[in-house]
């Protein structure tokens, strides 16, 4: 695997597009990937039972094999989410109107909408904004950078990314876009994530693949605890890199996989760095738990405490914070065998060893917590399970921001 | 019932103290209660597995009714959470101290502590606070108005309560102080709650009446969604009030439960209105769901969204958000047949209708939400069960608050 400077117009087969058509005020707002050739795809979409109009369109539409996907309208400004039966009826126009343009069935169209919840789009503008918009579809590298520009919200930059792999003596390519800042939490977030691949696929094989992959990866991010009605991961596969299909878990499954999980956890991570205000990137790694299931309650427990990423915004070495949110995960542990460390680019400190809380020097500490990029290592000596979650701090600014996203 | 003025020191037979030792910088940090008949007691406890080492203690203190309790030692600026096994010999220490100046057992004295973490407390300046402090127990109201001010920690006020109630002929009262303002979560907080009363009940039917008013009170508030090491709320009953002794679910249980529940309630929307660096207590209130427990699960993840808090905070009508926290809540529920009304003593508005987004007043809704106790109202139509949450707003004070609380 290689990692190369790519968008998602970089696998063979995949044009795209980003253009400013009127939804916000004065940002890039509508995105269009076109896929040559008719693609498979795998979706993972929010666990949230209010889910937003084009979450319940690509959920049927990535369902079976039969739906070949052509392409994909996605747009910034409104989230098309609590917006009854006119949200729906909106979601299937979309895709008619790219269907026709694109020259295939609507079926043949996914949708994804981020932005204000419950205000009905205006599909006068969009409607233009596609028809504007679809010219300007190319496999150009700048095409595919603008259409990771206009899928942002509060994101402060654009998430992209893509590797090289080698199946059976094909070259094939990933792609990887993303979007993600607030109402954050695991189980997917405000999170739109568009993958693209040249690889040769079967859609049994896909869907495991990304179901594996997002497990440890979007499903372990958190900036707010709010989970999402828009969360949507979608991979659209075109066979173009003419690799021997991978209908089983061959070596190439395997290198495609670790491709796929590779793109999904940096993806994820740039979310939780980019959290709303946040200064921070937190990664809290714990290990030595009985089953896996609790590693990962108690590493999610612990980037979701308000008061420890409070906490962490200040450089305040408030390990007990850290125990305390271990305590109420739900999970099984015992208290007397947590060793907990910090650790920045600036050392690693110890701040309770086996249950025992040590002496420690604040001034190093705070040193420690001062950086950007902070670890908290904890370490149970109950088993041999392990998990990692990511997330950032809370600051004034989260607040700031969220006090009033409408207007 | 009457609420009279009062405090925990107005129920026939309870003294109380409150007084500055020197485990916090200035302020009030070491409470007494001193019960002259031996009482029995009730106590619920935080459901966080990291239990601070007084935490431990009562729970084994008030297993039985064999424990009758004479008196309980509270210091605030130190929580002796995650203090390891010193931690336990220091509550010992503790109860010892106050038992031998009682004239009791060790095993009659409770102890509660709420503060920092991780950080064993000065015994020296502790036993030598609890010895100075006991010849200021009185039964005065001040005492108990000083006892309820050495509880607190980053709470803005005090909270006292008292009510006045008949039983069979004779006059029973109850008191009750409570603490909290941070690291509150349903299922308890950094919530320490002290009720005295001269009820004559038994064991049995105090522990009853105790756990049914918890549910609905304590543990239907949110501040930070953190649920403290610490939480405890603790109820002596002495019998000095001589009503017929309350041993099964007749009359005067029902007035007592009644009476006990205000108390909670009250305490427990005081705690979330004080809410670190609230401005606004916010009440959510569910009804027409299916089941109690759903019910309870969506008032608590409204009341818990930091993205709904911090619009609250802004006064921005964002009703999606609070449609969004229904939806991860867990609970089991139709989003078309969701209605939201927002209310203060500014009026109501309509925000969505069976499921339909309502074209709103901008203007009214902000006035509506620029007042200090805000209702959210929500009906369902699946069902008769209801339930109400209580919580605040997320501001940039609970962000200052927790960015630095040790220092």
């Amino acid at each position: 695997m290689e990692i190369i400077k790519g968008t998602i117009t970089t696998p063979k087969g995949f044009k795209a597009a980003g253009n400013f058509v009127g939804l916000k005020k004065e940002k890039k707002d509508l995105a269009l990937i076109l896929s040559e050739k008719p693609s498979i795809a795998s979706g993972c979409f929010t666990q949230n039972i209010v889910k937003a109009a084009p979450v319940l369109w690509d959920i049927e539409r990535v369902k079976t094999n039969n739906d070949k996907i052509k392409g994909i309208v996605i747009n910034s400004g409104n989230a098309n989410a609590c917006t009854g039966t006119q949200g729906i009826k909106d979601v299937e126009s979309t895709a008619e109107i790219f269907a026709d343009l694109a020259d295939c069935k609507k079926e043949n169209v996914l949708a994804c909408s981020t932005g204000v919840i419950g205000v009905n789009l205006p599909m006068d503008t969009l409607i233009k904004g596609i028809k504007d918009t679809f010219p300007l579809l190319s496999n150009s590298y700048e095409s595919g950078k603008a259409a990771s520009e206009a899928i942002i919200t509060t994101d402060t930059f654009t998430k992209n990314i893509c590797v090289e792999i080698e199946l059976s003596g094909k070259k094939a390519t990933i792609g990887g876009m993303a979007k993600g800042s607030g109402m954050i939490n695991p189980n997917m977030a405000t999170m739109l994530c568009f993958i693209t691949t040249d690889v040769n696929i079967s859609k049994k094989m896909l869907d495991k693949a990304l179901n594996e992959c997002i497990t440890d990866t979007f499903n372990m991010i958190c900036v707010d605890g709010d989970t999402s009605t828009n969360d949507t991961v979608l991979v659209l596969a075109n066979g173009m890199a003419e690799n021997p299909e991978i209908t089983d878990e061959n070596d190439d499954y395997k290198i495609f996989k670790e491709a796929l999980f590779h793109i999904n956890k940096t993806l994820a991570i740039a979310c939780a760095r980019d959290g709303e205000g946040a200064t921070k990137l937190m990664e809290v790694n714990i290990s030595g738990v009985k089953t896996k299931s609790d590693a990962r309650k108690i590493a999610n427990s612990v980037v979701s405490s308000n008061l420890f990423k409070a906490a962490l915004f200040g450089a305040d070495a408030n390990w007990g914070r850290v125990l305390c949110a271990m305590g109420y995960s739900g999970a099984d542990f015992n208290p007397n065998l947590v060793t907990i460390t910090f650790k920045s680019k600036q050392g690693e400190i110890i701040l309770i060893d086996n249950g025992t809380p040590i002496v420690f020097d604040e001034e190093k500490a705070s040193k420690i917590l001062k950086e950007t990029d902070i670890y908290i290592n904890i370490t149970l000596k109950e088993g041999t399970e392990s998990a990692t979650a990511w997330g950032c701090d809370l600051t004034y600014d989260y607040v700031k921001i969220n006090g009033d996203y409408r207007s």
